[in-house]
């Protein structure tokens, strides 16, 4: 977890800047065997891919993955997988503005302090295009996975208007822009969101990803608990500013006696628990429960109201973003969330499997 | 980050459980030449002991700290700083009856069925004891970052209740026995604790650490991102479930232009924020700004209240835990939240020296 | 030092088959603002790359190399650097044989052992090809090291007949196709290398690199010494069989007084040491002399003489390896030990500046 | 592998120093449910004990180890384990002036350019006493290795006097003291010795360490190759100057046909090789024949014969190292080699079943 690198033996290395010629990823430690297409990573892809509704922004990229390495005869062969993206669509010169003026809010400032300048067509290695190249290893880890391990990312939140968690329904999820499971929050976050972008503002969002069917005992305590290492891999994604285990922040106002989830034994005599407030991982470890996480995204920076801000040569301005932007970066940040789980539990997986592949376990 | 062992260049392993006869630290990669003498880490555990008040766990442990290598007269040589910690008032037949009954709440079922069995004795590996070990080590990260950066940890929030921001009061947080920054508010919660701590049940909190002075540029994105790294380091405290930078989850309800941190020039010419939103990190970069970090923290677990579980045998039950305990776990986190931002800022600190130690800055 | 990833801070990543579309190297961790093109890697490549005289494979590869990304007008940007080079010469067919029969000497049988199956073609990822990827990253390493820190790799012995060291000449390095210093070894190699392969053999070589002018302090004792580091490196590169540093086992048979190296002040009143044996390096840190690694290259397995195997279907039968083929791959390591040395050096000076930037230095 | 830990997943890491309180070791990520106690290590110290003979220093050291975690009920639990060694031996003030005077051949000057100064005493972090944890350490690999591997260290050659592999005997290893499988070899080598320790010199030698039963398949090829590790962890013990695999430099001096180990198949009708060239190791995967390492091992540079040198004030001089030596350090590497070998094995077994658990081998 250095640098551009994250993952303990199913590591991943993701390269790339917004504006340059592709981006891509090396996903190395993958198991040997395992199926393996384009087509088996495109549509996770496909889903993140920018310009599908008028809420997310208008630049068109395709974002066709290939297969570069680590393949043969349509299986992994252990090796390092190379994968890479065409950009395909970079206005460069809509970036002209912000050469000279830091976009506050955006990395902009902070990169040129850290490397003494910086690429800074479309926001270079600090956009969220990087995402992509994530996305696309988290489509390797649910292999690693398996078909029993299933990973589902949506918004509960948007611009501060929560869905009801009476509404959930799985099936709406995929049935409007926001990957929303209550329909009607859904058409309440249209109109907010048009809104905010007609009058040049963006929103926030929260996103949840849960995952079901994870084996209890995934988690290598002390420094790279599941919960521990799920926190850091949602935080390295752009706008992240929060991130929640189980009932996260709402623990903190529970008493003991609510917030322990009391023990009963199943019907198949093994033990089960009555509650999921601590989200699946107890000590750092999976319990077996669903694994569920939130992660808040700020709204984007990048907006057409005027931000006052300095250039880089010292004078005080004001700086708008024209560009093609997200209104809501949160919308996109799902499959993102969905592939840095899978990326994680795979992991966790193999690290498991290392330590106590003899343990013998119900 | 794996296993043990936080950190990439300033990286220490804890090692160690609740009823051992010791527990310790190897803190490697610490720059050479540093002055250090037991006497610069025993406040700090100090601060984290036990038994100070009614208000935590009455185990009694001096946890006096000893040096056993990697210091030569009274200065840091560059090799690997030993720790260790004696365990002196271990009752482990408290612990008898969890050896069976598996504590809700608890990392008991996790352990026993990840490793095939556990060590039961308090907790094992998976007490709270262990942290213990990083505020010791966090001392030494303070001598790596000198005495520009200050580094400090308060409670903001006590079962529900949290403290007025109007009132806060940064000599106010040694003044009572919850590091709390709000005079009114410690009275409040000490009359919640008690409450609580009789009825034999327990309080959560949340904890907010500032770290003032650091210097923008540090944080190595994309995946050792500075944020990235505190939710990991945070994330991995026991009993925390949330972790927020800067206004956290607040600002996944803020319009773009509100979030942003508008930026103009100080007076000495150079830029400045007007605000600090973000929690002086961009893009995973350090801002120059305080860096802001929050943690919620679940109430503990171990209460006198009966939870309904299981046993190792497969039996139905109740259990209460009786040993000693702190009602409210989250108090004696904020000392070890101070430590973890000391270690990571350390890290990074070191961590950009290598890779733009040539860089020219203000 | 995991998987296909090399070095602490200046990390480098390979992928990439024999046969498949392209190889190539991720670059991370390399500081900002170096210049950098395509033009400065070439060179590097072109003194490695097949086809250039009759001692070495006739695959045309014409190993031209594309930066992808982590280059900005012309400069590093501190982010990470893709580099990527296309196969275009592949005869897949000419290793239709080798599918079944597992070739002795080559990684065929363990391959297959290991992953349970492979990629035949060419060796697939056991290929030396993969090399390419570490010489292009050396190029890189180089610009980390500067101008001051000479590296130079060459054969000293072929075939088991060692140069003359009275006749050392490092103008002849380059003038010959044995990258040998003395011409009249270069004559006897030609001569038997040209009866080896027209006898369907194969010779082995010792490759000898030397840095000069770098610096005394790199090296992180105890487990990333600046030797172990580097035996590591070489050891990674196919077809080594034993490393050595400075005098290596002929030091084994000095007395302790012949072997050290003896101190004296120099002219300008610094230390200076009389001798060279320990190869520039005193526990594990680099000493300011010439830092001296040989490396024993074995005969290369691919022959045209008949050897006993078995198949993957378990019979017996024997193999003579068609294909094209260096007759000594030992010439061809010479850049690529050139590569690996310079990435040890640059991964140390960065390591260094990190733990020891403040200690003051000659 | 950073600073002072060593390992991918069976990772140790070593502190103190020769004339500190103490020294240590953590063992982390061993798996769960192994019997350990100190009995099960303290075997292994012993050998490597000072003091045994009078061909090694007669420093009197008991080296007794004690378990401070990670072990209940007399087996690991999967936590790290923590192990300390007290020195009660040291006479510091031999050592006073060598707190002026470099010692050449030693780590004495470079330790100060790197660092700014040092703990001069006994060599202080640089001291070959360091290899005893790394003995404890190599104990516990035993066990994770299990019965059926078996790891030999014994010395080939001492003072340049090699063994006459006719003469091999297994059993004479123990009955003499340099760790020598030739009995005559023993009693010359003794003369050897006595000779140069009368002299106030010291000689070197070389080990090899065989490992037999090693499954076929460990190794992470590319850059954790199981060669590449060995040789790295090798070249890490104190004074070692080359590693080889297998036939090592000499596979230089041999043709393609003669160097690549024949397969046929075993009467089990499984493949075996006609030979061991590899030792045991192709393409940076085990073969499952005998992994057979050598490392030249230098002549201690502590001798009473005098050697020019310089001081850290800056003036000639020469010096005498008096304090208790060992003439031949080679002598005492044996079992660090061997602990070497199991930690190495121990790791790549566990990094193996992380990836390739699933493939079905025979």
């Amino acid at each position: 977890m250095s640098w551009n690198s994250f993952g303990h033996l199913l590591r991943f290395t993701t390269w790339g800047e917004s504006h340059g010629p592709a981006l891509g990823v090396v996903v190395d430690g993958c198991p040997p065997g395992l199926p393996l297409t384009e087509a088996d990573i495109q549509p996770f892809l496909d889903k993140r891919r920018p310009g599908q509704s008028r809420f997310t922004t208008q630049r068109q990229e395709p974002d066709q993955v290939r297969i570069l390495s680590g393949v043969f005869e349509g299986k992994t062969t252990g090796t390092p997988i190379s994968l890479v993206i065409e950009n395909v669509d970079q206005r460069s010169k809509d970036y002209g503005n912000i050469a000279e003026a830091y976009r506050p809010g955006h990395a902009d400032w902070t990169y040129d302090t850290k490397y003494g300048f910086r690429d800074y067509r479309g926001g270079g290695r600090s956009s969220a295009r990087e995402t992509a190249a994530r996305v696309a290893a988290g489509a390797i880890a649910r292999k690693v996975l398996g078909e029993s391990i299933r990973i589902r990312g949506y918004l509960v939140e948007l611009g501060g208007d929560a869905i009801d968690r009476a509404n959930f329904n799985d099936a709406a999820i995929d049935a409007n822009p926001f990957f929303c499971p209550d329909p009607s929050a859904a058409e309440r976050w249209a109109e907010a969101l048009d809104a905010a972008r007609k009058s040049g503002s963006s929103l926030g969002a929260v996103v949840e990803v849960v995952a079901s069917g994870v084996p209890a005992g995934l988690g290598a305590p002390i420094y790279a608990k599941l919960d521990s290492d799920l926190a850091c891999a949602m935080m390295t994604v752009n706008a992240v500013k929060g991130v929640e285990i189980g009932n996260g922040f709402e623990a903190a106002r529970l008493r003991g006696e609510e917030n322990a989830d009391a023990m009963r034994l199943g019907p198949d005599g093994k033990p089960r628990f009555l509650s999921n407030n601590a989200g699946g991982i107890l000590g750092g470890i999976s319990t077996g429960q669903d694994v569920v996480v939130r992660m808040a995204i700020k709204p984007t920076s990048s907006i057409l109201t005027p931000v006052p801000t300095v250039t880089r040569s010292g004078t005080e301005t004001e700086v708008v973003t024209k560009g093609r932007h997200d209104p809501c970066v949160g919308i996109r940040a799902a499959p993102v969330a969905e592939a840095m789980m899978a990326l994680v539990l795979a992991d966790h997986l193999l690290l498991d499997r290392a330590q106590c592949g003899a343990v013998p376990r119900g």
